[in-house]
């Protein structure tokens, strides 16, 4: 890299693994075992944004969150935009299914107990030189905790290292101009914070409620019930939230997994109450596990999901934000007029409107404009993605893929196609169990809204600070724990 | 244990392997790896100390630092209390040779630049429940970091878990009766803090001497450099300094090893000045290597103890410092008179010697009172320990190999006799490798003490927080980073 010596890299590099190490930027060195290794990291700030485009994409946020919750609140569109992939894809079926059991229960009050912690992620379209949404997370959105220790560490880094900060332009970071205070192009938010303060805001006002109405409650039984996988290796990212949980705000959170809720939790019908074995009841239910298939291997973790949705605990999220999030429904807010059904500010709708990246659905092949894109995919694949209904990474389709499905799919409802980004290839130096190995890569720009309801009465709307991660340019899949993404941070100028 | 149940004992193993691996409480899986487990601790504080005694030992701090800086500085003392020990064992001879040289150097002044983080070692005494001391460590006194992410984490282990505080004195802890607010029996200091404050205060010291004699000196070139052991395992303890002293006071700190020293670090024999391979020059040596006579394995690394001592670097700790620390000279103090001749204070001479254990130097078998408790000794082990005179820990006899070598050992004066405290013996859940066995233990309480002077001026003199190492009853043996022995903390009662 331009600018940067062995010695120098190798510097950074045992700051990086010390500094990882010291703040808990780390992961299980394999499934279930007490051995730690550090998160896959970049060692520098991998991805240039234009400072007045990231401040753009942190104030979509807040009317993203907004239009997230009125989605939510209305059951029809929820349904009609997911019938056609209900019927393809079983996954998208069981959670309608859960979310009309819910509505169709005795306190349906309790679908709209919102948390969320959402994560809208863009990448630089070079074309357009503009950051296009690449999906809205409404589930599990990962790294709030980790993003947070990543952007006090690239600080450090750039303040600590004056080699970073001489040469200018001409030095490491390519060819944008950067102030000699580089430290400062790092932004930071208190992430962590913002998520645990909603946490405890929830728990607060679960407690007022129970309060009024059971004089024997005690406000410490209430607790915050993180959801798990059991196979979990990315722990800290969790685990971090939960002791800032405590030492802020002396709130106590509980991990499960789904199967261990369905074994040992009860709720009381009649009030919705969940209490679990300990006794300690779920003010906040938080899912860090239930977006995928693979969550639910068995009829006892859909059974522990409708638990979960017909206590009256606050969800993060519901199966109503978590349908919400559903590719399908992205690409219906992107149909003209849809955004203004929504949302009362035309500005807000305007700048949303200015970061989705086209798409189409393929519901029906045979219409016109529909028959004309997929035509055009199967000669251009490289302009586009298709992407399946399902939440979680790892299975979208490009290339030769992407051409195969589109000829021999019997139903491609399922699927949606999608304008492919171009982003800029910048070169990174990723370090990967302790291996540090100068690439090619593309970064992706997380941008989190924390937010809080109860029935519609906002509680907290707030954009809460970025991730970026980055990853291989010759690779498709993104995944950090899988080994194919590291973490970084935007370097704004 | 009474009190606890298993699940109990799950939930607080769960949150402590939380709580060491978002704080740093971790260390090498193996040596030169990037994996990274937990260092061995206790679930609970493991070392029950009566409040009164905790705080006088804790006013020992600063006359202990007083009296080794006095030592220090008095070479007559130093030569004549090791001369015999400096004939049996090799590494007492070279560290004087290097001493000598010093002194004998175009620089003496260079000397008496004086940091130290001293650490005061004691252990209950059940025959006259007093604590007494075990050693005075003045060179590499580890866990200065990780002791106070310690204290911090039992304050939240005890705080966060309610059934700990049930069941009054009758629980977890045994017989003694314990205040309802659990977290306010762990003392807490901020030992990282004033470690890091003393190596910002040194560099300033440095610069400013500097400053005044080069106009062209740029205070950000001057380091702080940790010497390490090759093989360090236990790197977390040092990394969480070299991360707070730049966190707090943006000084610089650089790792090298004792060869890495010999081969590029340049030393201005006319000013002093020891500059490094990068052009940084060393205002502080800090010595977490070099206590043993395994850290020199060829002359290249005692050239560079040689450099290190005659720069003028402040030195923790200077081969003064270090010669002091050694068990000659805590016998040698032990002595009728001896502590006057060094305090001015007859209440600081009067409470040191309170916590002197009964020492014994063996240079003359034949003398009749060393004939003496040699003879009862050999009857009576059980109340004795035969220490070397070297440093590092681990090479205590006792019992027979006690015996052995008081009737073998052609020459006895390398090596002290010392009365064998006899310590309470406590259940404690011992957490290693995530495993977590209950077990009847031991453990010594440190008390650490932070000092600066420079030829006699002292600049900083202060107790600075407590460290409990706890081990296991059937052992002998104490190191943490071995697996012997866990850290932990004091319950003040």
């Amino acid at each position: 890299m331009v600018g940067l010596d062995e010695e120098e890299v190798s510097v950074i590099r045992n700051e990086v693994l010390t500094y990882a190490a010291a703040n808990g930027l780390l992961m299980l060195a394999a499934s279930g075992e007490v051995g730690l290794v550090h998160v896959p990291v970049s060692l520098l700030p991998a991805m240039a944004v234009p400072r007045k485009l990231f401040e753009e994409v942190r104030g979509l946020a807040e009317p993203f969150n907004a239009l997230v919750e009125r989605l939510a609140g209305d059951p029809g569109v929820i349904r009609e935009t997911l019938a056609a992939a209900a019927k393809q894809d079983d996954f998208t079926k069981s959670l309608l299914d859960i979310y009309t059991r819910v509505l169709g229960g005795p306190r349906p009050d309790v679908a709209r107990k919102n948390l969320a912690v959402n994560r809208s992620d863009y990448m630089m379209d070079e074309a357009s030189q503009s950051l296009l949404q690449v999906e809205l997370n409404t589930i599990s959105s990962s790294f709030g905790a980790q993003s947070t220790v990543m952007a006090q560490m690239h600080k450090q880094v750039l303040g600590k290292f004056d080699f970073l900060s001489e040469g200018g332009s001409g030095g490491w970071f390519g060819g944008e101009a950067l102030p000699d205070c580089l430290e400062s192009c790092v932004p930071y938010e208190d992430t962590i914070g913002d998520i645990v303060q909603a946490f405890a805001t929830a728990v607060a006002e679960y407690s007022k409620s129970r309060d009024s109405v059971d004089a024997g409650f005690d406000s410490k039984s209430a607790v915050v019930l993180m959801v798990v996988q059991d196979d979990e290796r990315n722990i800290m990212d969790q685990q971090i939230l939960e002791q800032e949980l405590w030492k802020r705000h002396k709130v106590r959170m509980v991990r499960k997994t789904l199967k261990e809720i369905r074994d040992e939790a009860v709720l009381d019908g009649a009030d919705g109450i969940l209490r679990l074995a300990s006794g300690q009841e779920v003010a906040v239910s938080y899912l860090r596990a239930g977006y995928s298939p693979m969550d639910y291997k068995t009829d006892a973790e859909w059974d522990a999901r409708l638990t979960l949705e017909q206590s009256q605990a606050f969800k993060c999220p519901s199966i109503a934000y978590q349908l919400v999030g559903s590719k399908k429904v992205q690409q219906y807010l992107a149909e003209d007029g849809v955004l203004e059904k929504f949302l009362d500010s035309e500005e807000d709708c305007r700048n949303l409107r200015k970061c989705f990246a086209s798409l189409w659905a393929l519901d029906d092949p045979e219409e016109p404009q529909t028959k004309q894109v997929i035509e055009h995919a199967k000669m251009n694949p490289h302009l586009y993605v298709l992407k399946p209904q399902r939440e979680g990474g790892g299975n979208n389709l490009y290339d030769g893929d992407l051409v195969k499905a589109l000829e021999e799919e019997p139903d491609l409802s399922a699927y949606i196609l999608m304008q492919r980004i171009v982003a800029p290839i910048r070169k990174s130096f990723l370090l990967r169990n302790g291996e540090c190995v100068e690439a090619d890569t593309l970064s992706e720009l997380g941008i989190y809204g924390v937010y809080l309801s109860d029935n519609g009465r906002e509680i907290i709307n707030q954009c809460s600070g970025a991730l970026v991660r980055t990853k291989l340019a010759s690779s498709n899949e993104g995944g950090v724990t899988a080994g194919f993404a590291c973490l970084s941070t935007p370097l704004l100028h």
